[in-house]
């Protein structure tokens, strides 16, 4: 009981142009620790906090984007479990059992394709690290901090077409709940979805877009505003490119900055939120308040947040 | 899947000496807004984002102290299995079920005495007021906030005896995961135990002491740091007692400030903390670090803290 | 010695459009209090930790703007030695003495309009109130804050046509310091200047521009970077219009929100900066680096930014 | 005009036990940056956005404690000014011319002791270095940081038996204003003076005490309470000895924590406080009110403080 099934966004896997440009951002702007690197040259990183091997993999590519999500579960019987329920939905497609170690240090992986395009995967099982503070008497935050330092990967949000099919699947196959929605007149119309498996605000967004498989931002949380600020200084006096922030965002209530990796892949870094429990109601925000609900300040959307994506 | 069993901390039902000295105190000091009263003339409040009735209950009586603590659970089955298992158990005493609107505005709960003599009970049901800001298009915040404002009832911390048992009972039956711990030599004896049924770091916590049933504290949670002081000037403000803070928690990595009600009641107001997943692996604190895992600044143990429960 | 001569900004007279409504915007939303109105209906404001009677001055009119901007001086000698001293500069026009009390609870004020247009005073003696701790044993704040809750009304930014001018006044006459200057190719041409009479980053600023008397911002100053969230916060519940931020200026490192009263006059509340001395380098930024100096992350000005002004 | 005569607390001299550790603490624990040393081996620091060449000395000695504090003054013409003032005063003693370049880097300088016996000095030329972030479009903060990172050494507080002499020397010799007293019964008895010769709350400060010539603590400034926090978290990461912290003064409303150096002179790091100007009045603490004037939250002073100094 208490926490189970899926436990969290275990890792991302991104596409980058440069892959020594992509990983001095994602090491010194970001901060996450290279952990390791695999036979084809795809580089392995976490973040302090974290106590797996990997929460996000780079790889050069032609083109930037995301190749896949991975979702970590509480245990193999989960993963046989939710590998069967994800075939007899007939919401994924090209299902395809990944043997262990065929991901640097991971598991088994069973691998899918969700409504949206957009590739994902479970996994019960990671090489362990260790978070960097360690277990015994640790201290809050371990020496060797650099860039912005958050603790965690957090979460991404996708953009596709299907988004009603997306939610069914995370809802009613793997678990999640709805905590958030963006819906069109009458409420008849999903044009966003806020999914969590976990307390969190949300560990998965779904926009819907005219295009599917889509990167908007993979999110990495930070411990509070004042880090927010840090992390917008080492924007601009690394000269990244900045989206739009730092500011609020209505949904979720966090605090946020959204910045673009060399290849053109949309990064955030935010704080704060609430504690989500099942029983709260879901909370719905109004196309006519869209511009409320993603910059709670502005209260307008700027083209490139509506438009880039990778 | 996700987040089932054990919810959360659904409220702690204090004991006051002086009712309108302590309302004055819950909601004028800490910030919690009264939501009813029952025949009996016992108190009901909620903090600003909770979405249920009350989360703290006020009782005026001859001792301070905590009558019982009530556990919200995901569903009337989960109520009813946990209840058997809770029976079979053999770990608890003095099991009732107390009848819907025994307590106000309260569905059925179960009633139970763990091993360290807390009263404690679990229930599915209560009437909602939804958290002030609304589920609509809502503001970050609500207007109408004073004193600490939290957001939330967190969690309290125990003193008793056969802490070891309780361990077993909250982990084994009724499925929490043991986040921290703080051991004797050679890990042999437990001193502290803090459990979770969530991605809090704690929900629950108990402490070894030579005498049963006591409370050591009832916490509630804050925004950040900066809350914290806030919270620290309001104390010195309005002249309530401080224990001790501003200060960190080694234990939690929680930033922190303790308080005693009118009646001699702890109360803590916090912030921070980590995001924990069950394969996390369990913090140890060793008796010789107790004073940096308790408060990580000043690294030692004042006496109130240790000695003073109600 | 120490801090003499010009003290501080002291007050700023501000155009609205409607008295009521703008009222409610300095007080409501801002923050300040209300502290008296005069004849003519003016009102008069002032923010919690100012001791003297007002900071701001609220006048009706068909066009929105600054009627005049008010330095306070250390004694009635200093004024009169100032006076003397502007007539004999040649920098200043229309000079007048106005008696005590044609300002609300204010002494004799010596007026005069600076090249770039814009009508300013010196004073030595207006009637204080106190701040609103008082000075036996004061609490770090007050009871009875709301809306952003400024400490002080810090400072002005005007737009004109002949700075260079309104520079040599400022600093060879009134005893000013330059902080700060935005400068063309080769240093040659000034395109913006900060100037100080205190250990403040900056107490007036002025950004050439092709028009004379124009009222870029008024602004005040808060507690830290949370409070600036808080006031971004509030300018979206209240449906305030927004310029930009929150974000940070790349000059006087403040942390800073601008938003427009109901009238269009910019406001600013900001906190941070540094402590300022008068054997610091100016700092210097060129215009090929303005978007970074003027908004440090996103490095380039918004239009409303450049062409707004009252 | 604006700011003159006496500038700032421009360097304290510190007595240190063992040269080595005690450059580790002010280096790698508080932050400053080593500058040079001298031909007797004395250690030159600065920090980050200080101008000049140092602002902290630290000498190997067999006792601990204060060799002498130095004030910069705007200009030569006010260092021969105020060498005749001191002379004339009657107030100090043991005047002495010493030669430029005695001290490193520094021109020459006038020394005297005051009544509470404590070496002073003051001084109009020191080669500059330039603050980290250089003064040609600078960041709002260097790359480079470790440690607490204050940006500037700030002020010292002082024991002694005739505080009423310095204060009259202070202020009627220096310039100096009084910002805060703390009085006993009456108003008859001074047993504290805060003085300021700039916009802040205090620079130098002076509490009665049986012995003459005691160092209680010197302040480094930081950017806001989380820096405090960070500061608090390495007190304890690296074992270094903890005064009291975080906490907030009554006295000039700073965010404080106090530790010690490896020697057991007393440092503070702190932020905040408020913009000082000369027509505010003397804020008054009452002994009965000392507690919460020392330390707002606690409001009884710990022994420590009282009575340990160097």
């Amino acid at each position: 009981m208490a926490l189970t099934g899926v436990l969290r966004p275990g890792h991302i896997v991104l596409r980058v142009l440069d892959l020594d440009e992509a990983v001095r951002h994602y090491t010194q702007v970001i901060g996450l620790f290279e952990t390791g690197r695999d036979d084809e040259g795809r580089v392995f990183l976490k973040a302090w906090d974290e106590n797996d091997h990997h929460s996000v993999v780079l790889r050069e590519a032609e083109q930037a984007g995301m190749d896949y999500f991975g979702w970590k579960v509480d245990s193999e019987q989960t993963l046989d479990d939710l590998a069967v329920k994800l075939e007899a939905s007939g919401l994924v497609s090209d299902t395809r059992w990944a043997p262990e170690g065929e991901q640097l240090l991971t598991g088994r992986r069973f691998q899918f394709t969700i409504p949206t395009g957009h590739r994902m995967e479970i996994y019960a099982t990671k090489k362990t690290l260790g978070c960097m503070t360690g277990y015994d008497n640790p201290d809050p935050w371990p020496d060797g901090l650099r860039g912005m330092a958050p603790s965690r990967f957090d979460h991404a949000l996708l953009y596709g077409r299907d988004i009603d099919a997306n939610l069914t699947l995370f809802r009613d196959v793997l678990g999640f709940n709805l905590t958030e929605q963006v819906v069109g007149p009458d409420r008849k119309f999903l044009i966003g979805v806020f999914l969590t498996c976990s307390n969190k605000a949300h560990d998965i967004a779904f926009i819907r877009s005219d295009e599917d498989n889509r990167l908007h931002h993979a999110s990495f949380i930070l411990g509070g505003w004042h880090e927010v600020l840090h992390a917008a200084d080492i924007i601009s006096k690394r000269d990244v490119s900045l989206d739009i922030g730092p500011t609020r965002h209505g949904i979720t209530r966090g605090e946020t900055i959204y910045f673009f990796d060399p290849s053109g892949n949309r990064n955030e870094v935010f704080s704060g939120g609430y504690i989500w429990y099942p029983d709260r109601p879901v909370i719905t925000w109004h196309d006519t308040e869209i511009g409320r609900a993603i910059f709670y300040h502005d209260r307008k959307l700027n083209e490139a947040f509506l438009n880039v994506t990778t």
